[in-house]
């Protein structure tokens, strides 16, 4: 069989890591594919950098685009980033083409999944995109291949390694959110400009594709519903160990009663004993839950070259070794159209943060209205005595709605003694 | 395309349930192969027992090599069991009339790995067998696809759910050995006749799959050294909980500095900070450690209808979807011929039961003996106190040679005050 011709679009971390496990691993990888592979381009704007490779036997394009239009080039690996610019063109331009698209990016996916899905059909090429979701773990092969016998009902994860670390680096220290932030921003593991991470973004796009592999429904990020990390307190950390819980940034997505698909990205209280609650640092975790193989979790490095640059050439194998994997599990034309669920009708435990004036009668006032709105608690937390200061008060419900719950809310937010928008996070009991 | 035609030999809980979810989910699975998948012969002898399936309209046959024989037939799936018997043959068979294999079979694969997997290379069908590791949990296609970009250097976990069930529930609920097996049997956790289990056997076979899988070498289950978990007592539980660990047994397969490769099965103690350590009741983990991905965990159940059959369905999903898998990777021909690593040289920390006549200096005597070998004492456990009686005293050493261990035991068991056979497991302190 003829060499395998690779060009490698973008030389930043992960690119850079593609090439060297091509390199590294040259006799294993090929061993394993059975063929030879051979990169024969590379492109990227600065030349001189020193990225501990040897480029000089490959072409090399200033232009990305260039990579596409080689005409010596099979398979193209995209490690730009970004769901527009020229990430989004060099792959238009390379599934035009009837080549192959091998890519890390989960915002290119999550927003123009259904087009290249359409281009990858009507072209002839291929799409594939395993470390767009938590990095190095084969989940996006987990899911479509090795779960592919069960209907899902289920997946949830934590998949952002940075909100991750920066919950359990608070937790373990007793650092505020902002204090360690910044030293996350020193220390490399958060971008100067961190929203897309702590405001749940990152989080969003991969669930939309975990969502529409699980539920082979074309990925629609719109549907999904966000919230990040950025109100958590140290208080909310400490205040969640005490009532035995982990709080976590997951991504879900169910498929509800009603057979709609919901989608959300938010932080939840977990309970300790669930396996989940476990996961820390900058780990991710994926969970999904099948008809027949019940609960499956797969774990490990979500960020970074080298596993992010694993699930790249995990991809890359499979193209050589001709497995012609169908890139969301079923064809574009075989696509449900799964009405978007939303989340007011959720029925589940919930904690809620009031910052209240220390007087006589607040926490029975808020507990008459979250009665009024068939919401019960189930415990409450008020530790310091201040009379007149600002106090925190947690309280928890038992199973309650959504909808209610945000009606009385809105209520308790009235009085008087409320000082702060009251604060609220859902309470997922699962696995534990 | 056509229709892909398959005949299930066996009809106990997997073969049932195979039938099941490919007859539950034959919407979706359609879908996901892009084709139809239609069940022709089953086999079984006793045609009167209710299994909740309908098999009316397909080939019943009473011997198993009938479907194999069976023109109408493109994929068997073999739920029979053994290594060796009808299962044995049957498999014979089938490869050698170029048809497709699927089997849940861990002892068939683990003793005949490497003559089958020569069949599926001289006469052009395949086999799979993703159900004979750790059930539900993609382990196999984890390996041997989503990690295929890595040198694997390190493979280890929990793959017997009635080991790990009989474990936790002594720590949990205080019981001994003896009586949390007779439980397990009664619930039909455990098998009457328990030692595949309990002795390490079963664990062996998956392990050697693994080890197979990782090092791309021909399985071979005689060079697994085994041991099972039948001289674990609750006072071992309980020590090992009170210097902060779990004990799992655990099929461990590495390869040494000397590109050896070590497979072994044996009772080890975890830090409870390690993942692993939380990994309770009847679920399988198997951990994978690959030199870009860093360390990838899978968690799952391992064993039961439903998960072991939404394994062996997922193997014909592949088959239907024409991924043309190579079962272990690599070619027969490219399988490394690596060297069994016996563990005398391993290096690390060791738990050392002894049973002793409550006397001075018997401590003494065996740290004196430990020293004298070279092992270096970390820490010793003896809480009763009772002059002239049989009382136990545990040991923890620092980083030792398994060789100097070794020696160490074999002195201090000559002592006069040792009234049974010392008992050492390895401590592996893998993320932890």
């Amino acid at each position: 069989m003829s060499a395998l011709k690779i060009g490698i679009a973008g030389l930043g971390t992960v690119g850079a890591h593609v090439f060297k496990i091509l390199n590294e691993n040259k006799f294993l990888i090929e061993k394993r594919c059975g063929r030879s592979l051979k990169i024969v381009a590379v492109s990227s704007r600065d030349r001189t950098k020193d990225r501990g490779i040897d480029t000089s036997n490959v072409a090399w394009y200033e232009d990305a685009m260039d990579v596409a239009a080689d005409e010596n080039v099979d398979i193209v690996i995209e490690t730009i980033g970004g769901s527009e610019g020229v990430a989004y063109e060099l792959s238009l331009a390379t599934l035009r083409a009837g080549k192959q698209l091998v890519t890390a990016n989960k915002a290119l996916i999550a927003h123009h999944g259904a087009e290249l899905i359409r281009l990858v059909e009507n072209h002839g090429g291929n799409l594939a995109f395993e470390a767009a979701v938590a990095g190095g773990v084969p989940t996006i092969k987990g899911i479509r291949e090795g779960l592919a016998a069960n209907e899902i009902s289920a997946v949830y994860g934590i998949l952002n390694g940075t909100c991750n670390y920066i919950l359990s680096e608070m937790r373990e220290t007793g650092r505020d959110f902002a204090e360690v932030l910044e030293e996350a921003q020193a220390l490399g593991y958060a971008e100067a400009d961190p929203s897309f991470d702590i405001d749940g973004i990152d989080t969003g796009h991969k669930l939309s594709i975990l969502a529409s592999l699980a539920f082979e429904a074309l990925p629609k990020f719109e549907a999904v519903t966000i919230s990040g990390i950025r109100e958590i307190t140290l208080l909310d950390i400490v205040a969640a160990d005490e009532l035995g819980y982990r709080i976590k940034l997951l991504g879900i997505t169910r498929r509800t009663e009603t057979e709609q698909i919901e989608q959300s990205v938010e932080p939840c209280l977990v309970p300790i004993s669930a396996p989940i609650a476990s996961i820390d640092g900058s780990l991710n975790a994926v969970y999904v839950e099948g008809d027949f193989v019940g609960q499956s979790l797969m774990v490990g490095h979500g960020a970074g070259g080298g596993p992010t640059a694993s699930a790249v050439v995990a991809d890359i194998i499979d193209i050589a070794r001709n497995h012609d994997i169908t890139p969301l599990g079923v064809r574009h034309s075989d696509m449900a159209k799964l009405p978007v669920g939303d989340l007011s009708g959720r029925r589940g435990r919930y904690y809620l943060r009031l910052m209240v004036t220390d007087q006589p009668g607040v926490i029975a006032d808020a507990t008459r209205i979250l009665c009024d709105c068939d919401v019960s608690m189930q415990s409450v937390l008020q530790h310091s005595e201040d009379p007149g200061q600002t106090v925190p008060v947690i309280m928890t419900t038992h199973d309650a709605v959504e909808s209610s719950v945000h009606k009385a809310i809105e209520k308790i937010a009235q009085l008087d003694a409320i000082q702060e928008k009251p604060y609220l996070m859902r309470i997922e009991s699962f696995g534990g």
